[in-house]
Parts: C-alpha cells; structure tokens; sequence
C-alpha cells in the first residue's frame, strides 16, 4: 500500500473531546472517524488491525473445537422475551418495530439466539459438548459511549457459547476456554492482561471472570492482593470489615446537630471519626422509583452492582423532594418510613454505638445499635472494597486497587437459557435434562483501543507486529532522486513478494511530517531510504519501539527486515504459553 | 473436522415452505436456521462458503486498489437527511430512535457513510481516484422475503464506492470493477453469470449493470437478444413496437358494450384484436393515494419501475372505490377527470383508431385517436418488453425473456450524493468541484443460493470447489473395524496436515446414510475408505459432479486427492478471464 493512496488524515492536534491517548492517537492517526454518538466508521489501518486480532481469536476458538458460526444482529422480541430479557434489559437494549410492527431488538449478546440455533440438534447427550462461537457486529445503546472505542454503542465482538451435559464438563471446558483467552491476548502483544473474578450482570450464572487489561485510563476497578495473588473486579469482591468497640455503652439519644447534612459535617461538629457513624444512602428502583436506603460504616462507600444484586432489580440514586417521606442529609434507620426499604452492609455487624440520623432535620441519634434498635436488621454485602482492605482470600489487610479496562470475559451461565427457554436433551438413561451453558466474550475493537493505551508514546501507537496494520514502514526520503526513488521502489516490490506488507510512504514530503506520520501509524519496522545513506550503501532500519536503531547494507536488507520480523514475532510468542 | 461433531441436522424431508430447491437443500442440509421472517443463523458449512466467497471477493477488490474499510450498521438518521433518502426511501429503510430519542437507522447500503468517511480527507483533486469498501452486516425491511437466502431482510454484503474527478475517469474505473465482477463469480464457480443494462432505482445515477444468474428460480426478467448479443433487465430494456394502421378511418364514436369490464370480454364482444385497444393500468401515488392512469395498447402490460421512474414517486395499483371519480373497466381518456394524472405508453403512438373507454358503465369509443382526440397526450416507455419484442439494439424482432437472479450490481452514481451533501474537493485550478461516485455491491449469501440454485441435483449442493465449505468428504464405511479406523484416522490427519480441509465421516452409521450427509453437504471430493476395498488395497475416490469415480490404490491416495482438487481447481481458474 502507498501511503500517499492511504484514506484517512492525519494530524497533529490532539482533539479535544479526546479523554484519553488511545481515542486521540487513532483520530489523530486516521483509524477511526465518528458517526454519531459512541458509533465508529474504520479507515482501513483499523480495519485491518481488527482483522488481524479476528483471526487470531478465529485461531484460537478453532483450538479449542469452536465451530464458527453466524447470528443475526436483528433479533425477534419473541425471542427474548423467551428467556425473560426482553423484559429484564434494561434501555442498553434497542428495541424497535419492523415494517409489521412486529418487535425486534438489536442483539447486544446471542445467548437466546444461540440456544435457537440448536435446541432442535443437541436433542441427545451423544451431540455434548460443543461449542459455537460467531464474530459479528453488537449493538449496545449505552448512556454514556466514552473514550473512543473502549465504550461504543456498535462494536465488533467474537461471542461464544458452549454446552454441556454436567457442572463438571462445563468446568473443563471453562478451563480450555480461559487458557485459549490467555493465549490470544498474548497473541495480540499483551501478555499481561490480568484475570479477575467478577460480577455476572444481567448474563445470570455463578462463575465468571474479566481480563483486565491494567491502566490508568480504565475504567473499572481491580482489588489485587499482591501477598496471595487475589484479584477481582470490586464489583465482585467481598469487603471484609473487622469492626472494634471502641465506644462506651450509651442508650439511643436524640441530639440536636444543626446544619450537619453529611456525614463530614456530622464528624466535625461531633468531633467523631467517620467510622462511628452509620451513613445512609438512598436509590430509587427504576421501575416505580421506590425508595431504598443502604446503611454503611460512615468511612465506606456502597457500589451499586452489590445493591443491584441484592435488591434483584436496577435502580438508580435518589432524587429526595421536599416532600418525600425521607428527610434527606438526616436519614437514620430508627423510624425511618415503612415504605421504605432498608438495608444494612455488614459492616454495621459487630459494632456498637454510633451516631445516625433521627429522621429529623437537624438532628441525629447518638448510641445507636444496630441489634438492638433495629432487631430485623438484613445485613449484605455492599461496600466497596478499599485500598489497604483485608483479601477475601488470604485475610491480610494489603489490598490495593487498580484500574483496569475489560477485554474480554467468561461466564458460567449454568441452565439459565435453557430453562427459560425450554431447552432439552436425553441423557444415557433416557430423562430429559437442561443442558449447562458457558458464554465468552472478546471486543474486537476495544481491544485494540486498549493495546493501543498500554502500547503508545507521544508520538503515536506501537502496535505488537501480530497485530499492526503493516509490518514494514518504508519511506523514501527524496522520492524526487531517481537513485533513491528506484531503490525504495525496488525494495517495495521485493518485499511485498515475499508475502511482507509494507506501507510506502512514497510522497513528497518533507522528513518530519513523514515520521510524523509514521509514527501515528505504529508500524513495527521502520526502513528509511536516502540519498545520503545509499551514497555509503546503507538504509536506516529502525523499530517502532526504538529497540532496534541501525544501518543495513543496501544489499541486506531484505534479509535484515526478515530478521527482525522474526525477531518481534518470537518475542510475542514467547509470552504465549 | 468431524461429521459427529459438526453442529446442525441434515434431514431427508422437503419442508414445506421451501418454494425452490436452493432453499430447501440449505435447509436439509444444516446450512441455515430461519430466525424470524427474512432473518436467519447460518450453521458452520454455510458460514465457511460465506467465508470463501468474501475472501475471493476481497481479493477482487484488493487487486482493483479497494481499500477495506468498516461502516456503523446503526446510523444516524440525520445522514440519511443529507442526501433526501431518509425521506424518499420507502418502509424497507428500517428507521427507528435510540434512548435518547434520536433518530437511527439500520444501513441497507452506505453511499451516505461513505461520504461522511472522506469528505474531509478527500478534499484535493490529488487525492483522487479511489475506493473503499466494506463486507458488512445489513437491513433491508423487506415486505415479502421469500426463497431463503435469495431475498432476505438481513444479510451480509459487500459494497464498494470510488470517488472521480471526471467522469471518464469514472468509466475506467466502472470498467476495472466490471471486470473484477466478471473474475468474482467466474472463481465462485458462476462464469456464466450475465451482465446485463439495469434501472438504477433509488440509487440514482445513470449507468448501472446487474450480473445476473439465470435460473427458473430467479425473480427478476431477463431481455436478451441472441441476435446480438444485447441483455438487459426488463425494468431498463425499452420496449419498442412498431404500428401499422389496419383499420379504416373512424369518427370518435360511443358504443354500448355491456359487461366489458376487462379487455378480454371486450375484444370478445367487438370481434377485435387487444392490440386495437387502448387499454388503462390505474394506479395511486403512495403519498396521498392520487391516482394515475397509465394507457397503453391492450396487448401489452405496463411495466411498475418505468411507470415509477417517469412518475418521480412511489405507486401502488389502485383501489377503485364505487365512488371515486374513475368508472372501473371503462376508463378512456376523453372526458375523464381532471384530477387523475394521465400518462401514454409509446405503443399508443403512430396508431390510427382503437377502442377505449368512455368513462361511462358499459360503454366504450371506438375511433379514438390519441393525437387528435388527446392533443396534448405526453408519451413515455411504460410498457414491459415481451418475448418476441424488439430488440433496442439491432433492431430484430427476437428478443427472448429469461428468468434471473441479481448476484451483483455496480451504479455510475454522478454527483448525487456529493452534491446533496456538500461533499467538494478543489481541482488543479483551485476552483471546487463536486466528486462523481461509483457503487459497487455483492450479496455473499445470495450468491451463496443462488450458486446453490444452479449447482445441485435432487440429493444436495454441488459446490465449486473455491467455495465449498471443505475440500474433501472422508468417510469410513466401517468405523468399528480397526483396521479400516485406522487407516482412515491417519489418512484425516495426513490430509489436513498437507493444509487440505476436510471433513470427516467418523459414525457408526449406515452406508446410505453417510452418503446421504455427503451429498447433502455436496463436498466436491468424497473419498470412501472401506473394509472391502482395503482387501484390495484401495480405496474409492469420486467427485460430487459425478465425473470422475474410481478405485485409487492406498497409497497413493493422497498424491490423487492432491491432483483431483488441482484438477477441479483448474477447471474453475480456466474461466476466470
């Protein structure tokens, strides 16, 4: 390809909706161009970068006996309304009409569309297991697309589904599964993605985990355990509070504390620490904007996925008029309104005086017991797991949080579909059973958005070569010098023979917006032709990531390029174990 | 990959709803699964095909300097604004509105898309010509999907745009990617695919072919003058007649035909031939349902598209209420009411006197004279070309009507959409010109079907080898019998170690089974490895054509499996021009 024929600008500026270096580097380096909110048209660089990630998914899902297949991505509403979604989604899903008026949705995951596609065939424990996998476009109506294509509305996702006869077979194949997903990210140049377990959402079943691509830019967070190896989405990970009684026995007493709406304000006209207190957070359900009320050790924080899960519905935070039953800054669960729900976080477990709201303006009680004052109390588990936390898994107080970007997820979905849906098979003894299912998910342009975060300097993307667009980047310095012009030439056709693909940067143009360009284009291997290097029978040969910086003479550097192809491309494999 | 493993049912029985053969064998065959009306999943053979057939098609558009690119299949409505078609195109655009009440809608073809991707980038004449294109995901909501894969509401396709500064550079281009077409299905195993002159349609633009398949099964009509050599769809082909004046001269006189109401009762009761009538389609405007009135000779039908075209709106064929201003059955075109828009087909020219209606209950005129009855009668092509017709371009009276379906389409757009959405490059003069476009589309899985359609005989697919979903069809008549495993097992391997792809019968079933899978997945080269023959030690190799059977010694059937594919391979590649 001759970059002066390459669609797509690019330029210097760094946009300024552009939160983060990924999203800004492939505006800036004509990969990407937005259609509308969170939708995305590639340029052919992009392009071809998601093919190259596709295949080597495609490569991998065929490993391990996946069968490639093809969903719609319109789906009947029948159909999920067959496993109770259509209902239970929220607006992420796009519902419409068709010419009929009949409903449709735009498939965001095909868990019911891949149980349609073979509830007839798998009728027989002889047909166990398999698994289908597609790689196809995704619709997600999401409120807030952000940072380019990490969150998107359409995206590219390779989604798979296997099936099983028993919990155990499931687990093996979950197994097979989670190390083909470490072998494609590695593939992909980035062997450090991290697995974690986490929260199942709205996909239902018990185990699943994310790989999380580590990185300030992410936008999810990670509890790590650096002394035992823990790690999970904080969605998913248990917070774990000793509570000491540091406080002497009081009774429940009613203090006037003016102008004390929070919980800082509350601490510093008491002169108490945070920990004291018993925090109220309030959520409407978003199907009738109900009232529900968190209490919390003053010093945490609710995270709204444990809420959700333990609640069984979505909500969203409260909007409290003047009006409501809730007097609001003042909420305490003593004589809190029977309308409304109550919850506690363990956190209050175990504790026994503390100052919470009298539901009152202006006042609070003090000595307030959980066991006592509220003998039917229901304790969950909703606190946001913090740095310095215990581990849930090793009990040493050494968590730290990271941030994280999701590249990819698994899920053991167990007989959710296929009870909803009426999915059977005949087991060896002639009973009909529900097969088990597991589901996982790849998106193909987040990830390399992501690989793009973790693999960049100013400058612009340095993509891992498994993946880049091209592999070699030539440019011929002065394509007006004949000499110089017919070597970059030659060596353009010569290497494209041997099966290289190379962009040739074959303009007019000065050095700077050259290099300039070809870094914006990240390609790995870098030759520049020159009038004053073939006078000393030389070309420059450098790599993206500066590793390589040397001259080749003219008449070895098609093996050269060789070389250090090979070189770039074991250094990725090596990682893949 | 193993048959007893390959997931989807091969079944013996013609489901009902399958009109024609394409359909039902890709149905029998675990091809495709029917989702909701037009929609469907495809199974992994047919997933594979589609694979082959966009890798040839790539390649194609690759070696014509296409550059891949990714268009939203969710896009804005206000795109579709820019060029007028958010509103002229009729309910197969599906158009609907995100959660935040925009509106959305779901791509059929993406001249807007591709226009909003380059404005920017392609704003100097230097950067000219090109094209991009993309294999995507689309919607068409069409009002009667019939025929399974050949007229469906979603489906994959790809579709090219080139951008020109002049027109003749245009038709080079139009030129290069006619030819490319011809090599796409010709390396499909199509090469008898025909190119034939089409209507443009909602695209716009002047210039336009179809590549169409003949075949019974086909939906479209097919002029073809085997005088000539001229092919043209009928909606496009002009439909030429000559009239000579038979009949004396009359007066414009009023006749009582009772019980005339259609043309055959009348030319019964006058005892005159239908082509000395003027005979008159209703239809209504979709917009306000006004009617229209088109006359024509009453031998000939009126053709929609033309109608359509020299309309400039959207029709529907009339109801004639018992009030409305029209007299069903006898309506002419003296005296009728002023409001009808009245149209002439050419056939009504240079014809002296016929028979019409008289806008009365049973009665009719005879001696009408358009010129001199209708002075300002206006005269369009309306009529569809017949069988025996003339031909528009050597003029002989042979042209024949074949049946067809359209595998491809390429559009000379102009300046249609550049204008109507602002989209201006300057030229070498610095002044701002507006890009003539070019669009180029394949349907992969109609060609999938209609290759399907005219490739199969009563037991399955004969598919071409370059498209096939495997190779090779491996089946061991005996797998009980370890000798015969053995040597089958190990031929698999070898095989698909040599990088030859297939598939493998390894059940415990019966001969007429297996044979009856094989044919249904129509896998150009069968191998048949059984405990009979390796007492002979051979094994039986055959083509799914039928042309070639045979018994091949043991070992050499892989140097003979190499050299059947190579042969039929070649046999393809040879019509590739």
């Amino acid at each position: 390809m001759k970059l002066s024929k390459l669609v797509g600008d690019r330029f210097k500026e760094r946009p300024a909706n552009c939160l983060i270096d990924s999203h800004a580097l492939m505006v800036r380096g004509g990969y990407i161009k937005n259609v509308a909110n969170g939708i995305y048209s590639q340029f052919p660089p992009m392009k071809r970068i998601s093919q190259k990630i596709e295949n080597i998914i495609r490569d991998e899902m065929d490993k391990i006996d996946g069968q490639e297949v093809l969903f719609p991505v319109t789906l009947p509403g029948s159909l999920w309304e067959e496993s109770g979604r259509y209902e239970s989604v929220g607006s992420e899903l796009l519902r419409f009409t068709d010419r009929t008026g009949s409903k449709m949705v735009l498939g965001m995951t095909h868990e019911e569309a891949s149980v349609q596609l073979v509830r007839e065939y798998a009728n027989s424990y002889a047909k166990y297991p398999f698994m289908i996998y597609q790689i196809q476009t995704k619709f997600r109506d999401e409120a807030r697309p952000r940072a380019g294509l990490i969150r998107v509305r359409e995206f590219t996702m390779k989604d798979a589904y296997s099936f099983h006869t028993s919990q155990e077979d499931l687990e093996q194949y979950y197994q097979r599964c989670y190390d083909a997903y470490n072998r494609i990210f590695a593939r992909c140049g980035i062997p450090e993605v991290a697995v974690v377990k986490s929260d199942s959402g709205m996909m239902g079943g018990s185990i699943s985990h994310e790989y999380m691509l580590l990185t300030a830019a992410g936008e999810d967070s990670i509890a790590i355990c650096p002394e035992c190896g823990y790690s999970a989405n904080v969605e998913a990970a248990p917070s774990i509070v000793k509570n000491e009684n540091t406080i002497a026995k009081e009774e429940l007493k009613e203090v006037a504390t003016p102008g004390t709406g929070t919980i800082e304000e509350l601490c510093e006209f008491l002169h108490i620490p945070a920990e004291n207190t018993a925090k109220a957070v309030v959520y409407q359900r978003n199907a009738d904007d109900s009232y529900v009320v968190a209490f919390i050790r003053g010093d945490l924080d609710i995270n709204e996925t444990k809420l959700t899960n333990a609640l069984g519905c979505e909500i969203h935070p409260a909007v409290i008029e003047d009006d409501s039953v809730l007097t609001a800054g003042f909420i305490g669960p003593v004589g809190i309104n029977e309308k409304v729900t109550v919850l506690f976080d363990n956190s209050l477990k175990d504790i026994d005086y503390l100052v919470t709201g009298a539901n009152k303006v202006d006042t609070h009680y003090t000595g307030f017991n959980v066991e006592r004052d509220c003998p039917n109390a229901k304790y969950f588990d909703l606190a946001k797991i913090v740095e310095g936390g215990i581990c849930p898994q090793c009990g040493k107080p050494h968590i730290t949080i990271s941030r994280g970007i999701e590249v990819g997820n698994i899920f053991q979905l167990g007989t959710k579909y296929s009870k909803a849906m009426g999915f059977k098979y005949t087991d060896e003894n002639g009973e009909e059973q529900y097969p088990i299912m597991g589901c996982y998910g790849i998106g193909v342009g987040r990830m390399a958005a992501s690989i793009c975060e973790v693999r960049h300097d100013d400058y612009g993307p340095i993509w891992p070569i498994t993946i880049a667009p091209w592999q070699v980047h030539l440019c011929c310095l002065r394509s007006d010098d004949a000499e110089c012009k017919e070597f970059a030439d030659n060596l353009y056709n010569t290497l494209q023979n041997k099966g290289i693909e190379v962009i040739y940067d074959d303009r007019k143009a000065r050095p700077g917006a050259m290099f300039a360009d070809a870094d914006l284009l990240g390609v790995p291997v870098r030759v520049v032709v020159s009038p004053r290097n073939l006078k000393e029978s030389v070309v420059e040969l450098s790599t993206r990531d500066k590793s390589i910086q040397k001259k080749v003479p003219m008449n070895e550097i098609e093996q050269e390029v060789d070389n250090v192809i090979k070189q770039l491309t074991d250094s990725i494999y090596e990682k893949v174990k």
